[in-house]
């Protein structure tokens, strides 16, 4: 079964909105097998909204709207699927009951426009929403299916995951779907694709897709199959030997990003990290930190984006400052073992780099950044030289800092030590 | 002038991808006064194409495809259009001539199928495209434009600016159009809405847009006018009472984010601020360094996660700790001061909360939060309540601390300051 998705709203067509939740649903359906063909943007206007739903149909078999349900005279979902079907809109006594009702309960009068609501097309099977007001509508005309949810994502998704999806199982042939999620670090994208590539090219099933953001690649594997053996067979078939291919740069077998495996190792080894970030300024603790239950591994962080800062908060030598610079191997070093010695880690990683988008006194161009991983055994400091704009070099000092820890971690990172 | 915009390429229909090049084309767009009706993501597929581009052109006479001009047969915008309009695809020596020197340049062989790139349209302008291969193309067929340029943002964006923007700007009538960008913080947005739309309500030129994301409220008008002169006194009839009932809720006037106002100020005052992060783990030093220079004013920053780290790094009791607990007005207090005595600030904040999903052992519920700021004059803290996800209240948190920075530095902020 093909699919189709219409956004509609005008304020989805300026240019500070992107539609998400069809990425939701995409995700969603492409996992039961049902391919998304194309999907339409179309603001509150009647004509259009009929047209858009005219020309979804006649590609896709079902059809998912989201947005449009509100009670305003702007919301013209309802009006324009009973405009397409040629069907009446009926009011409905319970649903208008049960928005009575959730005015009530946060002690507001409800007014007279939310009777819009209770408006449903005819012979359409009501969607409760009970998150928002709007509910959402599921009506079969001409053997497709229209589906109506609310814009707001909170409540389309659990709408469309509680109530939709089981409908939906119900229409699709029995199959399984199984899926590997892949992610490494540390690799261009081209690189990565002529490694790999002359592995999956070679299968349909499961299929493959290749995602790459900085410093960061995700490869996932999706196999549609009779029997969850036959899928899990597929998946290792191509799985294995990617896997050896990509060795210790793959970092994540289900998905998970970087700061979540590097967070399982520590924790894994009962070890503890500190940071010390000059040119990050604490974008490599809020990565950490943003994992709950973080708090089990991570030790503390010292955010010197200064001179002045590294002197005082990490005792930095002001004679190695001025007879190094700032972005230096010395500096990262020192940063390092500091913030080992200074906090309750077991293990520290410093970062101080130029960012730009100017040098900022610099001797080292725009990009050059400095890590340095430092444990009981010693500190590593490594130069990278990173390309892009200040958030794309800052984003790839944290994921390069991130794999050095994992790496140190696996025992297999980066040796000698130098003390 | 209406405008569609079609996302080319099956990549734009799987769950991680969306179309963001829509987004830059339409504030382009807007601000000539071109408004996009709708816009369709649709995939490589050549009987999907033709049929888009049917439904495009009979509801816009400006169609911008984007994507779909590369080299291998996945790639079918040039023959879709040119099956479109009933012309053939003629091959171009010149633009043949051009890739294969691209190529030289990077002394790369050109293979055989990168000539695919150089046919195009009969009758289509050729839109050079400096920074790849695929030339962009625009063709007049029967009243309309269409328009087609490459999928990589980097390419398309110059591409239209320097080209396209000038030959649809001939075909515009003569308008200016001005805007004004107000960014609000600390106000739900249904607040706002209440106390400003009886101003805006009134005019459909300017155009008002309300934006809300967690703790920040964005409000753009737009006015189209024949003069200069016209927009401007439009923007200053509602603009000027919009800014009256804001007051000091409003804390930018051109866009900028809360992070960038609140540097400013630092800057202006002469002064330095130092962080002492908990449950935010470096969020809100992340934001006050993302903006370049903001070494000038950033003094440092403490993250002590854990109640080990709050001892370790900024020296808080830990008898307090014990009695009052971390997330506590003391602790945030002791924070906001040992930052500012350990750092060379002139202001110190410290956050601390709960950020959930779990307790971690603290008394307060998911979603407290303590904000300390502390300067010369004392130091004042305040206990906020969020609702959300641990990531929306980290943003929440975030953004309240430093809306408190920046009312301390307009010296309106929640006194009487605390000794």
């Amino acid at each position: 079964m093909d699919a189709a998705i219409i956004a509609v709203g005008s304020e989805m067509l300026t240019p500070q909105r992107v539609d998400t939740n069809s990425l939701f649903l995409t995700e969603l359906l492409n996992a039961r097998g049902v391919e998304v063909v194309f999907k339409v943007v179309v603001g509150d206007d009647r004509h259009q909204l009929v047209d858009a739903i005219h020309y979804a149909l006649s590609h896709a078999r079902l059809l998912i709207l989201s947005g449009g349900l509100g009670p305003t005279e702007d919301d013209l979902t309802r009006e324009a699927v009973a405009s397409y079907c040629g069907r009446s809109l009926v009011f409905n006594e319970e649903i208008c009951a049960s928005i009575a009702q959730r005015f009530q309960r946060m002690n507001r009068a409800m007014a007279e426009v939310n009777k819009r609501q209770a408006y449903v097309v005819e012979g359409a099977e009501v969607i409760p929403n009970a998150r928002g007001t709007a509910p959402g509508m599921w009506v079969e005309h001409e053997g497709s299916h229209i589906v109506m949810l609310p814009g707001p994502p909170y409540e389309l998704k659990a709408m469309f995951e509680s109530q939709c999806l089981p409908r939906l199982d119900q229409l699709l042939p029995a199959q399984v779907i199984r899926a590997r999620f892949y992610r490494v670090a540390g690799m261009p994208e081209s690189d990565l694709d002529q490694l790999i590539a002359p592995v999956y090219r070679q299968y349909t099933n499961p299929a493959t897709t290749i995602l790459a953001a900085a410093g960061d690649i995700q490869i996932h594997l999706r196999a549609h199959c009779h029997t969850e053996g036959e899928a899990e067979a597929l998946l290792r078939e191509v799985g294995t030997p990617i896997e050896e291919l990509l060795g210790d740069r793959l970092y994540s077998r289900n998905g998970n990003p970087l700061e979540v495996t590097v967070g399982e190792l520590l924790r894994g080894r009962g070890m503890k990290v500190a940071v010390a970030e000059s040119c990050t300024g604490g974008m490599l603790a809020e990565r950490l930190t943003s994992v709950a239950g973080s708090s089990d591994y991570f030790a503390g962080g010292f955010l010197t984006y200064s001179y002045e800062a590294k002197t005082a908060l990490l005792g930095i030598d002001p004679e190695l400052l001025r007879e190094h610079k700032a972005v230096s191997e010395p500096v990262a070093r020192a940063m390092a073992c500091a913030a080992l010695a200074r906090s309750p880690a077991s293990l520290a990683v410093s970062i101080t780099g130029v960012a730009g988008p100017g040098q900022g006194g610099e001797t080292e161009p725009v990009g050059a950044v400095y890590i340095g991983v430092a444990d009981k055994d010693g500190c590593l400091v490594r130069r990278f030289q990173f390309a892009g704009d200040r958030h794309r070099i800052r984003v790839l000092a944290t994921q390069t800092a991130l794999d050095m820890i994992r790496r140190r971690l696996m025992g297999n990172g980066d040796s000698p030590w130098h003390h």
